[in-house]
């Protein structure tokens, strides 16, 4: 399992993902602050590992009060400082709300029981994600076959979640049945998550992967060289539109143009019930840097003007599958999703 | 005008496109193996652009003979050395053609004159390319409206060019004529042409211009953000379909799915009226480097399997219009394209 983000002894270690794959450097964060600033400036990223993080930081926020006067105020300031740190993945205000919950269910117990419990319930959504991936896996793996080349965008992996990944979890689980596969990466730029972490993970699992660059997934399609797409997804709305990382539309697209099937995978905190489609979905802008850089080489004018939208959204009707730790929905998604959720869990 | 490329006393000197915008560097080439190598390196590139450069390496090769003994063995070699630089674009070999023609025809004069006549043939080709330039600019300008966005990919532009450019000749037109016109670069990983070449050419020419990269291609048009696109080519087959630059399948499939124009613009010496369909058009593989790095970055795994085919085929139906020296054809381009092509210059 790769170290994506721990809780060791009252503080939180995460792999600095900006760094990877040149030095695997961690990062230690003891306070909200320090996890907000480590989300927001990507040194870890990944809905789900969002979410983890997330629930950490208000652990260590609720460990860091001392006497419980003005309790509730000192934990709403604690979920606004997180609830700002990114606009758009779902998992991070489901974590939110799950550690708020705990909070509320428990913030009658003196000072130091209460943040055990919080501490606990962290804990829970950590470990509970390392589950939920490798019941994605075990759904996800029957819609790949022997000799199947997959394209993948950004990093739905392990070090996007707690461990194991999403879209990389159902590659791994086909890949641990023995089928024999190769993976597409895509560099996903201007992040560059696909050569930087989706091959670095890969590679140490020595599944066979081939970097490209984003634009020549068509190419390759054309060629009748990919069986199959799969992508992890920020936000997935109730009618099955789904956010994920600039980019992942244009390959629903042309998936579709291919005949070839576009799946999403996805642990079910990744659906937000209260949006209907995928237009209500908040864009984060990121900064012009990104674009204009490469490991501070300077791409082209210094001060040419950027668009830097870090998520797109694909709309249900490319999406051939969703699949969750609840099992696999296909379309009409507003009543299979609707469906997966009244099941309680296996 | 920007310098591209020019005859200056015996040399051919070209600016040094792998180093802009960063630096405006001039690269001298004194003989044939010296601007074949900066055709094979892409000091210079661009369809339209390594034709005249072709055709200067001929003129230089031809220099260097001291007597007409093996005069057809010797020109042979100077063609050859030049054929082998790269494989897809139609206008080196077209260009290298019509060097042929005129040593054919010329080959019984007395050498000194055989020389200055393909020194004259060299600088009409480059002379001729610049006026076939603003011919497509003033044909394609017609299909801009005022207040429009246009999204081009790669570089097309003066630069691709003798001077002034295709798609980008059409963007100048359009705007040199008072069009309200904003343009999209996409950043055309990995060579990085469109955030290197297309920005730095438009921004001097304070063209607007907004850089994005090559995934957000989608995610703009679906926001109704894009009028059309418009590229270059380097290599049109007979049916109309189009070679052109890594990724511009994948954003004819875009244009068709959100019902945008998708225009190419080229000068008739781009067609291969040799060959029927675009599947018959060699796509060269180039350096894996080139998607493992930027600016001597390492991106991913130094050892990363790559896969790097620098073009890909836009089949004719995507294709709306293709803007020639001679008119705009339009569907079907078998028999438009033939139409055009018994025009006689105007």
């Amino acid at each position: 399992m790769l170290p994506t983000i721990k809780w060791d002894e009252n503080k939180v270690i995460m792999i600095d993902q900006r760094k990877l794959p040149g030095e695997e450097v961690y990062v230690e964060c003891q306070n909200t602050d320090q996890v907000a600033e480590a989300i927001e400036k990507m040194v870890i990223r990944g809905a789900p590992a969002i979410g983890v993080a997330a629930a950490f930081g208000v652990a260590l926020g609720v460990l860091s009060i001392d006497n419980d006067e003005k309790l509730d105020e000192e934990f709403a300031r604690i979920l606004h400082r997180l609830e700002i740190t990114r606009p758009t993945a779902r998992n991070l205000f489901w974590a939110l709300e799950r550690m708020k919950g705990a909070f509320e269910r428990n913030k009658g117990l003196e000072l130091s029981h209460l943040k055990e419990k919080l501490i606990q319930e962290a804990l829970d959504i950590e470990a509970e994600d390392v589950e939920t991936n490798r019941k994605i896996g075990f759904y996800g793996k029957e819609l790949i076959e022997d000799d199947q080349s997959i394209l993948t965008h950004c990093n739905a992996g392990a070090l996007a979640t707690a461990g194991y990944g999403t879209a990389l979890g159902v590659i791994r689980a086909a890949f641990q049945e023995g089928k024999k596969i190769c993976v597409f990466a895509d560099e996903t730029r201007p992040f560059l998550q696909g050569a930087r972490l989706t091959c670095w993970e890969l590679h140490k699992e020595n599944i066979p992967v081939v970097l490209i660059t984003d634009s020549m997934a068509g190419y390759f399609m054309q060629k009748g060289e990919i069986a199959l797409v799969i992508t992890g997804a920020d936000r997935i709305t109730r009618n099955g539109d789904a956010a994920n990382k600039i980019g992942t539309y244009s390959l629903a697209v042309l998936a579709k143009e291919h005949s070839i099937p576009f799946y999403v995978a996805a642990p079910f905190s990744t659906i937000d019930f209260n949006l209907n489609r995928g237009s209500e979905i908040p864009i984060e802008e990121r900064d012009p840097q990104e674009v204009r850089e490469v490991g501070g080489h300077c791409l082209s004018l210094a001060d040419v003007k950027v668009k830097n939208p870090a998520f797109d959204v694909t709309p249900a009707k490319y999406i051939s599958a969703i699949i969750t730790e609840k099992g696999t929905a296909r379309p009409p998604y507003g009543e299979s999703l609707e469906e997966l959720n009244n099941v309680k869990e296996l």
